[in-house]
C-alpha cells in the first residue's frame, strides 16, 4: 500500500525538481546577457562547449551501443544470489533498456545544466555590474538548475523503473548507465579543462606576462569551454552517479537482508532510500529558495549557510517522514520500526559526516589555514619547495577524512548493519541538489569574471566577480569533500550488494568471505590499489601530453601573427578547442576500456572473491589519491591566489612565480585525476556486480587461476 | 642430526663473511688517502658522520631501553597459536635479551660499514688519478664491507640464538631489534641527507649558481655526510633488517605447516631458510672477488653482472645443498623431498622476480629509455609540466613491479603454499650481500667525486669519478628494486606467521580469516592503506622544514662574510651539520613513535583480524607509494643529469633549471620517503607479531570496539 504513495512523491518530487529547474532556466535566460563584446565572446564558449559535447555524445554512443549488446548478450540471467545463472534474453532486455535510460538521463541532466551554465556566465557578469547581490543571483540560479535537473531525472528514473519492473536489480542497468556517462564525462571534460588550462598558464602566463582571461590568449576561450564542460556537465553526471549508486546500493540489500520480513515491511525497507532521497530534494529546493531570500556582503558563507539549512530541513522532515512510514506500514511490529529509526539516524551520521569531511578540506585548503599559509611560505624557497610542501599537506589531509568516514562506517554498522552504511551513503548523497548547485555554480562565476574581463567592464565590476568567484572556492573545498566521501561510502555500500549477489558472504551456505589470507583475495586486493594509481597516472599524461600541443599551437600563433598581441586582431579560438576536444576524446578511451575491462579480467581470472577485494583496494588507494589530488590541487590555487592578493610581495615576484608552478601542477590533480577516481570507482563495482552471472559461469565464480592451479596439483 | 651441521655452516658463513668485511676493510684502509686538502675534507666527512651516529646512537638507546622494558613487561608469555597467554617473566627475558642483540647486530654492522665507506671515499678518489679501475676497486671494497658484516653478523645472530633457544620465536625478539634500528636509520639518515641536500642545492646552485659539491659552499660536507649516513648505515640497515624477517617469517611458518611431520623432517624445514641464506652469501662473495678479476670500460655493467654472477651461482649451490639436505635427512620421505624442492623453485623465483622488479625500476629510470626522456622534454615547458611528467611515470612505474611481485606470489604460493611465499622472499634476499655492496658503492663514489672537486684533482680525475658515479645510480636502480621488492615479500610472509599466531587462520578452529566483508576489518584496511601516507607526509615535510632552515643558515653566512663566495675564507661546516643532525633527530620521533602505536592501537580497538588487513592494507599502498617516488626521484635525478651532459641545449638553460626543479623535488621521494616505507612496513607488522599475546587479552582479541558494540546492543 505505502509503496506505490511514496513512488508517487518521488515522481512528484522529480517532476517538481525538473519544473524548478525549467523556471530558473527562464529566470536567467530573461537577464541582460550584457554589451556586444560579452555576447560575442559567450557565443564562442556556447558553440564551443557545444561542439565537445556534441562531439563526446557521438563517441559515447557507439560505447554506450557496445556495451548495450554486451549487457545483452553476455548477461548470463537475473542476477540470483549464489545460484549458477543461464542466459536469460528476456531478463537482459530488461537491464539493457534500463541502462539506456539511465545513460540517456545523465545525458540529458549534464547537458541542460551545462548550457544553462553557459548562458548565466555573460548574464552574472552583467549581473555584477548593478551589485553583487545581482551577480550573485545570477549564478546561483544558473548553478541550481543543474543541481535540480540531475536529483530530478534520478529521482524520476529510479521511481519509475522500480514501478515498473518491482525489482531493484534492474535498476543496476539504470545506474551503469549513469556512471559510464560520467566516466567520460568526468574524465573527457577533466581532460579538457585541464588542456587548456594549463597551456594557456603555460605560454600566456609564463612567457608573455599576459593576464588571466586576456583575449589575446588564444587558448582563453577554450579555457572558458573547459570550465562549463569539465567543472559543471562533469560534476552534474558524477554526482547523478554516485547518488543512484547509493539508492542502488540500499534497495539492492534490502531485497536480501529483509527478505525474511512481511511483504509490506520489506517492501517499505526497499522504498526507504528513495523516500529519504525525495525528501532530500525539498530540503535542497527549500535551502535554494531560502538563499535567494538571504542577503550577506559574503557570499560563500551563503552558500554553506544554505547547505546547512538543507540539512538540518532535511533532518526534520526526514524523521516526520520516517514517522509517517513506520505508522502507515502495515503490520510493522514495534522492533521493525526501531530498526527503520535506527536507520534514520544512520542516514544522519553519513550527511553529518559529508559535512565534517568537507570541513576538513575546506581546512587543508583555505588561504588562511596553516596548511596553505605554509604551502604560501613555502614558494618563498623556489619551486622545488612550494610543491614538496603541497604535496606533503594534500597527503596529511586523507587522515582526518579517513578517519571520518571510518567512524560514519563504524556508527552506521552498529545502527543498521551493512544496509545501514548503504543508508549512510544515502544519507550523504541527500542533500545532494544543493551540492551540486553550489558546485556549479563555481565555474559559472569563474567564466563571469573572464566574460567581465574581456568585454571590459572595468576593474570595479572585475572586483566583484573576483568576490563572486572566491566564494565559489570556498563553497567547492566542501562539495568536493562530500563528492568523493559519499561516493567511498557508496561504493562501499554497492560492494556488500556484490558480496551477496556473488554469494561470498561468509554467512551464506559455501561463502568464503573475502579473506585477505587467501593468496587470490590478497592479490585482488593488491591489483585493486594499482588500478586508480594506474589511472591517475593516465589521466595526468594525457593532460600533460596535449596541454604541450596546446602549447606549441599558442605560441605558433603568437609568433606566426604579431598583430594578435597587440591586441589589433582576434587569435583563433577555433583551433585551440579543436586541440583539447579531439585530445581529451583520444585520450579517454584507454582509461574508459581499462575502467570496464580491468574489473572482468580480475573476476574471471581471480574469482568473484578476489574481485571483492579488488574493489576494496580500489575504495581504498583510491580514496587516497582522491582526496590527496583534490587537496594539494586546491591549497596551490589558493597559495598562488593569496599571494595574488599583495601577500609574501605580492604578483611578479619569484615567490608569486613559484606558487604559479604549484597552481599549474595542481590543476590536472584537482580537475582531472582526482575527481574522475570516484566515477571510476562506481564503475569498476557496477561492472563486477552487472556482469557477476558471467563470472559465476568461470569455475563456479572461483576464476581461472583456481583451475589451473587444481590441474597443476594434478599432474604434480 | 642434519640442523646442527647446518647452523655450523651458517656461523661458518657469517665469520667468513665479517672476516672477509675486516680484510676488504684493512685493504681499503692501505690505499692511498691523497693530498692534504682531501684528508682534510674527509676528515670533515668522517667527523660529521661520527657526530650524527653517536647522538643518534644515544637517542637510539633511550628508544632500545623503553621497549627492552615494554617487551619484558608487556609481553604476555610465549606465542602459542590460539591461547590467551600469561604473563612469564622468564620467556619474556629471553625476547628482550633478543632484542637487545639484534638491536645491536644491526648497529654495529651499520657503524662498520660506514665509517669504512667514509675512509674509502678519498681513496677511490685518489684511486681515479690512476686509473678507472682503481677507483672502482677502492670504492667497490668499500661497499662490499657493508654487505658482508650485514649479512654475515645477520647469520651468527640468527643461528645462534636458534641454537640457544631451539625456537624461531626468539628471533622475533632479534628481527624487531633490527627492525627499530633500520627505522631510526632510515628515517633520520634521509631527513638528515636531504636536509642538507636540498638545502644545499636550493642556495648554491639556484640562487649563487655555485657548481655540485663547491667548497665555498657551508652545507657541502653535510651533504657527504648525509650520503653515508642516509645511503650507507640507513640502506645497510633496511636490509639487514628485511633479511632477518624473510628468514624469520619463513621458519615461524615451517614451526606450524610441518607441526605434524617427524622432529627430523621438521627441523630439515626450519633451517631451509637458514641454509639458502648461507649459500647465498657464499654467492654474493664469489660474486664479488670474480667482480675483481673481470675488467670492464663500463663499470654499471659490471655492478649488474656481479648480481647475475652471484643469482647464477647461488641457483647451483643452492640446488647441491638442497640435494645434501633431502639426502641426509633421516626419515624423509619421497613426497617430503618434493616439497622441499619445490620450495627451492619457490626460492629461485623470488630471486628472478627480484631481478625483474630491478629491471623494471631501471627501465623507468634510465636516461636513455623513454620515460626519462619524456620527462627530460617536459623540462623544455618549464617547472610544472616537468613535476607533471615525472609524477605521471612514477605512478606508471607501479604497475609492472606490481604485477611482478603478483606472479611471484601466486608462483611460489602453487610451490609450497604460505611457507612457498617466505621462501620467496628469503630467495629475493638471498643474495643480499651483493645487493648492499653495490648499493654502498653508489655513495662512496658520490663521495669520491666531490672530494676530487674539493680536493682540486682536476678535470680529468673529476670525470672518471663521474662515470663511477653514473654507474653507482645504474645499480642503484636494481638493487632499489630489490629492496623494495624484498622487503614487501617478507612482510608478506610476515602476516602469514602474524595470523597464525593470532589464530585467525579460516582453517583454524574459531578462526574467522580476515574477512574483508567485515566491518572492522575493512576499516583495518582502510587505516593500513592510510598509515604509510601519513608517513610519508611527515617525513617530507620534515625535509621541507629542516631545508628551509639550511638554507636560512646558508644564505646567513654567504651574507654576513663576502670572504667564503670569493674562496679565501672557509664556510662553517659545523653549524650545518649541526642544523641537518638535530632537525633529523627531532623529526623522527614522531614517525617511531606511530610506527610502533598505530599497530597496536588498531590491534587493541578493532581486533587481530583488523590488524592483519592494517597490515596488508599498509604493505599494498606501501609498495605503491614506495615504487612511486624511488622511480619518480631517480627519474627527475637522471632527466637533469642527462640535460647536463649537454642534451636539450644542456646546462644554465631554463630546461635545466626547471630539471634541477624536479630533482630536488625527488630528493626526499627517492631518499627519505621511499626508502624508509619498507622499513615501516617491518616494524609494524614485527610489533604486530610480538605484542600478539597483549592483543589477545583485550576481549579475546576481537578488540574494545566489538566488546562496545555489545554492551551497546544489549542496552538498545
Amino acid at each position: 500500500m505505502v509503496v506505490p504513495i511514496i513512488l508517487i512523491v518521488a515522481l512528484i518530487a522529480g517532476v517538481i525538481s525538473i519544473a524548478a529547474a525549467i523556471i530558473f532556466s527562464i529566470l536567467v535566460l530573461k537577464e541582460d546577457p550584457g554589451n556586444e563584446k560579452m555576447i560575442e565572446v559567450s557565443g564562442y564558449i556556447e558553440e564551443g562547449a557545444k561542439t565537445f559535447i556534441k562531439t563526446q555524445y557521438k563517441i559515447l554512443s557507439i560505447f554506450v551501443g557496445v556495451l548495450f549488446v554486451v549487457i545483452l548478450l553476455f548477461l548470463p540471467s537475473e542476477l540470483t544470489e549464489g545460484k549458477i545463472p543461464i542466459i536469460e534474453l528476456e531478463a537482459n532486455w530488461e537491464q539493457a533498456i534500463a541502462y539506456l535510460v539511465g545513460s540517456a538521463a545523465s545525458m540529458f541532466a549534464g547537458y541542460l545544466g551545462m548550457i544553462i551554465g553557459v548562458k548565466a556566465n555573460t548574464r552574472a557578469a552583467q549581473g555584477c555590474t548593478k551589485s553583487l547581490d545581482k551577480g550573485f543571483d545570477v549564478a546561483f540560479f544558473g548553478g541550481s538548475v543543474m543541481g535540480l535537473a540531475v536529483v530530478g531525472s534520478a529521482l524520476i528514473g529510479v521511481s519509475t523503473i522500480y514501478w515498473i519492473f518491482q525489482t531493484p536489480v534492474v535498476i543496476l542497468g539504470f545506474s551503469f548507465g549513469a556512471s559510464t556517462i560520467a566516466l567520460f564525462m568526468k574524465c573527457g571534460g577533466g581532460i579538457f579543462t585541464k588542456t587548456a588550462d594549463v597551456g594557456a598558464d603555460l605560454v600566456g602566463k609564463a612567457e608573455y606576462h599576459l593576464p588571466e582571461d586576456d583575449v589575446r590568449n588564444p587558448a582563453t576561450i577554450a579555457d572558458n569551454v573547459g570550465d562549463n564542460v569539465g567543472d559543471i556537465a562533469g560534476m552534474g553526471s558524477d554526482l547523478f552517479d554516485s547518488f543512484v549508486a547509493s539508492i542502488l546500493a540500499a534497495m539492492l540489500l534490502s531485497n536480501v537482508i529483509f527478505a525474511s520480513l512481511s511483504d509490506a515491511v520489506q517492501g517499505a525497507f526497499a522504498i526507504f532510500p528513495i523516500l529519504l532521497s525525495s525528501v532530500g530534494l525539498f530540503a535542497s529546493l527549500i535551502g535554494i529558495i531560502l538563499i535567494k531570500w538571504l542577503k550577506t556582503k559574503d557570499p560563500g558563507k551563503l552558500l554553506n549557510l544554505g547547505t546547512y539549512i538543507a540539512t538540518a530541513i532535511f533532518a526534520l522532515l526526514g524523521a516526520l517522514f520516517v514517522w509517517i512510514l513506520t505508522a502507515t506500514t502495515e503490520g510493522i511490529t514495534r522492533a521493525e520500526s526501531w530498526i527503520m529509526w535506527k536507520n534514520y539516524f544512520a542516514v544522519i551520521i553519513g550527511l553529518l559526516s559529508g559535512i565534517v569531511i568537507g570541513w576538513t578540506s575546506d581546512f587543508f585548503t583555505r588561504a588562511d589555514k596553516a596548511p596553505t599559509k605554509n604551502i604560501s611560505r613555502a614558494a618563498q624557497e623556489g619551486d622545488a619547495v612550494v610543491i614538496l610542501s603541497g604535496f606533503s599537506y594534500g597527503l596529511l589531509s586523507v587522515v582526518p577524512p579517513a578517519i571520518g568516514i571510518s567512524v560514519a562506517m563504524v556508527l552506521s554498522y552498529w545502527l543498521g548493519g551493512v544496509y545501514g552504511v548503504a543508508m549512510a551513503a544515502v544519507g550523504m548523497l541527500a542533500i545532494v541538489g544543493t551540492v551540486v548547485s553550489n558546485d556549479a555554480y563555481g565555474p559559472i562565476v569563474d567564466n563571469a569574471r573572464a566574460i567581465a574581463e574581456q568585454g571590459g567592464l572595468g576593474e570595479d565590476v572585475i572586483r566583484t566577480a573576483d568576490k563572486l568567484d572566491s566564494a565559489g572556492n570556498t563553497a567547492k573545498a566542501i562539495t568536493k569533500g562530500f563528492a568523493i566521501g559519499a561516493a567511498n561510502l557508496a561504493v562501499f555500500a554497492l560492494l556488500f550488494s556484490f558480496a551477496t549477489e556473488a554469494g561470498i558472504i561468509a554467512a551464506i551456505e559455501g561463502g568464503t568471505g573475502m579473506d585477505l589470507l587467501n593468496i587470490y583475495v590478497l592479490i585482488g586486493a593488491f591489483l585493486g590499489v594499482v588500478a586508480p594509481v594506474l589511472f591517475s597516472a593516465l589521466l595526468i599524461l594525457s593532460v600533460q601530453k596535449n596541454a604541450t600541443v596546446m602549447v606549441e599551437e599558442i605560441r605558433n600563433q603568437f609568433e606566426s601573427n604579431p598583430k594578435i598581441l597587440e591586441g589589433t586582431e582576434p587569435p583563433d579560438f577555433h583551433k585551440t578547442i579543436n586541440i583539447a576536444t579531439k585530445g581529451a576524446l583520444k585520450e579517454l578511451i584507454l582509461p574508459s576500456i581499462l575502467s570496464v575491462s580491468m574489473p572482468l579480467l580480475v573476476g574471471i581470472i581471480f574469482g568473484v572473491a578476489a574481485l571483492g577485494a579488488f574493489i576494496v583496494g580500489a575504495i581504498l588507494s583510491g580514496f587516497v589519491f582522491a582526496i590527496f589530488m583534490s587537496n594539494a590541487g586546491g591549497a596551490w590555487d589558493n597559495a598562488k591566489k593569496w599571494i595574488e592578493d599583495g601577500n609574501l610581495g605580492g604578483k611578479d615576484t619569484p615567490t608569486h612565480r613559484a606558487a604559479i608552478t604549484g597552481d599549474t601542477v595542481g590543476d590536472p590533480f584537482k580537475d582531472t585525476a582526482g575527481p574522475s577516481i570516484n566515477t571510476l570507482l562506481v564503475v569498476m563495482t557496477l561492472t563486477s556486480t552487472i556482469f557477476i552471472g558471467l563470472m559465476l559461469l568461470v569455475n563456479g565464480g572461483d576464476g581461472l587461476l583456481a583451475l589451473l592451479e587444481a590441474w597443476l596439483r594434478g599432474l604434480f
